[in-house]
């Protein structure tokens, strides 16, 4: 029935929120032959007149959805890749980087977040062993992560659904290659492609992989920050606890200000999906905001701070080159990105080529170190329908394509950032030119916003986007609240705004016609039609919600059995 | 800026919602040469240095926005239309029907709601002189409606906007053959070709005209209905006020059960836009809810009730025959509209051909009587995507087709219903298979819903849809509000809802390369990318929740001119 407590209030302090989604039942399953690896599912059983065995949801919530797990922040989670990690001959890095003032903004006294107290490894890539998912794959090598993987896109079937075959055929998946069930063979290929990544740092063991591609299901980011004040640890990590709850399938951590490098740790140690950041904005602090002043020297120190600490993947803004920033002149809105913006005005400022792009094969050796994907940043991205396709737009994308192929090069994990805001007419476009710049690099959007007049509702303007270009190929969709564009998104819009792309995410799957993911619909679609109202509520991507709205015209129970 | 008492709180009591949306300023043009016809618009002026002009938006809210107008629910609206009726040759009905006690459900007492003593006085079409806008347009006679139309459609141009030409070019119509400038001569055109409808029964002379099409602005219809205990006129009235302030194009009246003849009553006579019913839903309630009850008398004395009130379009099934309902037998959810369950039912018991079908003719020389435009219902509409594009659903589209060539034949207006759910990728084949079915009628779909998971937010599922099908040509899209599958509307759903079909319809006026649509997202990035927050705000669809977002996390005013 759902725990009571589950609501938008934030829990109390030193905790974060757990409990079931709705009356779901938490569950693992481990693929033949691999009892050591143990993948999350949620089921929802259904009411006994329905005669229909449960229904198993993909599952991104972490253990925090296990009524059995002891949560406890200051511990973390359970390493779980410990093992297969121990296994691959990686380094210890003896003098691991150590932490430096300004690392969390020169911060002193009762402001201060304290370090989490979590055990931290730190490892380090050797040379002349595999160490990313994507050197794993071109030598041929299924890793544990890569079974995992698998096993948790099958939803844990053991074989096709027998719909599977029938279901891709009734799809339209404008050229993608969905087989009908993902082996772990599978998975490595498509990431020897170069067309999924498995976003994994080496440092950050409590990760339950995932796969992000265009094969497989659709996925969705939510990006969280610090509040102005952080109150405590908890707060923030509970922003992550609860996007991940919603179906977050990755994070990024977009926190400015004090006590960042702390509250990242606390985030990392505690989070069960990949972390992305912004490494630039890190930079950015460390010399008192003023772009100017930014250095190779202080990047590359951030990099290697955030790498240690377990980011999963780095958005890197070096398709900002110098010969672009003359295109944004006539825009309408400019540059929006703030990494963009911040390069843009680097650039100007000494009248020279981007350092983050001189020094790109630097940044390669960095990310396959500890197995960072790389998230090339769409810098010069569209801010307003008027900006929408434009010069500076695609002449950044043919950046992006060549530096995909150097980090391949480099046995590096890459996917590829996209706008922003696109008239409905012109999303495709970006898709095909984005798969064939980037040699078919997973693409990762934000949205894009499908009109511009909407302040307060651009989790829908998106949304359509979102769906459309998830439709036609996106792999992941970074969602958009409803407070963009306007302010800081509280919980309610980091729900609303996940759900929306959870929404997004799922009727792109359906249109590609993933081999399973009508289940679902149809499961409640049945328990519409029965006037099964328990097993609708508990079906949907939001129990709460429908439960209380149902509540609030027909309170009675016996309206709800009827 | 803004009327601070426009929440969501009702009016007082005795009162529906007035006062400027936003800022916006209420002005009215007049086409040249015709300063008897006086097109309302809301205009929002920018601050001083944006030094911009105002910003016109096309506006379906009535009288209510004008701070000069005295509104008074018992007096009506004016009756814009009358004078150009008046030279019609129309007959008056000297002896209109009078209200029977099964027409309010046989309310008495202290439960009944008065009469609106607005006066009505009650037109009929004469026999061989042209009573339709259809027959007009046929005729090859511009009428004065077409003209209200047109000059609205230009949002008040006097000639094609300057980048007319350019984003005609840049967009992507489907084969629409969309006007750089809107002529009434092309209403007229489209009119009689079929394509567009302008609802507007002879019996509504406060209705503002516009015009229904896929070469026009896509619409919107927001679905109002009496709560299950009136409390009084106002209250009803004020759903329609509500919705038609936040932009909904035309409302269907869906009330059942005591005084739905009276309500209707003070609805028509306080509404600015058409009106549409289901009268089979007020005839199944004269003889108690009894399908099998239900005759062609009584239908028809149903249907001519509305009509003499003022209905301007009627949501008929008579596409839902005999041989189809089998067609449902395998459906996963069977028949959801609640029309299409009625005739089916009625069908059924007697094994009969729905009296709709055999009397359409019939229905047709009503229709044409008083200008009523036809909605053909689409009764098997799938309930999920499990059943979407059947047969049941393509050979209802087909009789649709078929009964679309009679009405014309007739001198009526049609528009056509569609579905419902439907995941992404089956939704163009729907649009093109209604073109083809019915030539080139307009398209009126509900949602359509592209994903069955997400009850509590079906207005996205279905806003996804919309603005898709929208695009590909539908001409009016119904909305669904967050409440859809799980109770009634409230006050902020109905808001959602239109807002959410706002999004959708505008976006699908940019992509389909509509030749003024972007000037309102134009406006609102220069003054986002300016820091012209209160421009922002007051450009907004929904100016209210732009500035309480930003107020929520950057309290202070000095923000906002930042």
């Amino acid at each position: 029935m759902g725990d009571q407590s589950i609501n938008n209030d934030r829990p109390a302090k030193r905790q974060v929120t757990t409990g079931a989604v709705g009356n779901s039942v938490k569950t693992w399953s481990s693929p033949e032959g691999r009892a050591d690896i143990r993948v999350p599912f949620r089921e929802v059983p259904l009411s006994p007149e329905a005669n229909e065995p449960p229904v198993r949801i993909y599952d991104t919530s972490g253990p925090y959805t296990d009524p059995t797990a002891t949560i406890d922040v200051a511990q973390g989670l359970p390493a779980l890749r410990a093992p297969w990690l121990a296994r691959r001959g990686l380094d210890t890095v003896p003098q691991a980087r150590a932490v430096r003032p300004e690392d969390n903004g020169f911060v002193t006294g009762k402001y201060g977040v304290a370090p989490c107290p979590a055990e931290h490894v730190v490892w380090r890539g050797s040379e002349g062993r595999p160490v990313t998912q994507y050197e794993f794959a071109c030598a041929g090598i299924v890793t544990e992560e890569m079974i995992f993987a698998a096993h948790r896109e099958n939803l844990g079937r053991i074989e096709k659904d027998p719909d599977a075959a029938a279901r891709r055929a009734d799809g339209e998946d404008f050229g993608a290659d969905i087989p009908e069930f993902v082996t772990p063979e599978f998975v490595r290929s498509e990431i020897a492609k170069g067309r999924a990544i498995l976003p994994a740092n080496i440092n950050h063991p409590e990760l339950e992989p995932m796969v992000i591609g265009r094969n497989f299901l659709v996925k969705i980011n939510a990006n969280i920050g610090n509040s102005a004040v952080t109150s405590s640890a908890e707060e923030e990590i509970d922003k992550l606890v609860w996007a991940i709850r919603w179906g977050a399938d990755t994070v990024m951590d977009l926190s400015t200000g004090t006590n960042i490098h702390n509250i990242r740790d606390w985030i990392l140690r505690n989070s069960p999906v990949p972390i992305g950041t912004v490494p630039l904005y890190q930079a950015l602090e460390k010399v008192g905001g003023v772009a100017e002043k930014l250095t190779w020297e202080i990047f590359r120190d951030t990099l290697i701070e955030q790498a240690e600490q377990g980011v999963d993947y780095f958005t890197i803004h070096a398709g900002v080159r110098l010969a672009h920033v003359p295109l944004t002149a006539n825009r309408t809105t400019g540059i929006v990105s703030r990494g963009g913006s911040i390069m843009a005005a680097w650039c100007l400022a000494y009248h020279r080529e981007s350092f983050l792009y001189e020094h790109f094969e630097d940044i390669c050796d960095i990310c396959r170190a500890y197995d960072i994907s790389f998230s090339l940043g769409d810098g010069l991205r569209p801010g307003s329908l008027a900006d929408a396709n434009d010069a500076a737009q695609f002449a950044e994308l043919e950046t992006l394509g060549e530096l995909t192929k150097i980090a391949h090069a480099k046995g590096c994990q890459v996917m590829i950032e996209g706008p922003g805001h696109v008239p409905m007419h012109k999303i495709r476009v970006n898709m095909t030119r984005q798969l064939d710049a980037c040699g078919e690099a997973p693409f990762y959007t934000l949205g894009p916003l499908t009109t511009d007049i909407a302040p307060g509702y651009d989790h829908i303007t998106s949304g359509i986007g979102a769906a459309m270009i998830g439709w036609y190929g996106c792999a992941m969709l970074c969602y958009v609240t409803p407070k963009e564009h306007l302010g800081l998104p509280d919980r309610a819009d980091v729900k609303t705004g996940v759900i929306t792309y959870k929404i997004a995410a799922h009727a792109a799957d359906l249109a590609k016609g993933h081999p399973a993911a009508r289940i679902h619909d149809d499961a409640i679609s049945r328990a519409r039609f029965d006037f099964r109202w328990e097993d609708q509520f508990n079906l949907a991507l939001d129990p709460d919600t429908a439960r209380s709205f149902h509540d609030e015209t027909l309170p009675k129970a016996a309206h709800k059995t009827a």
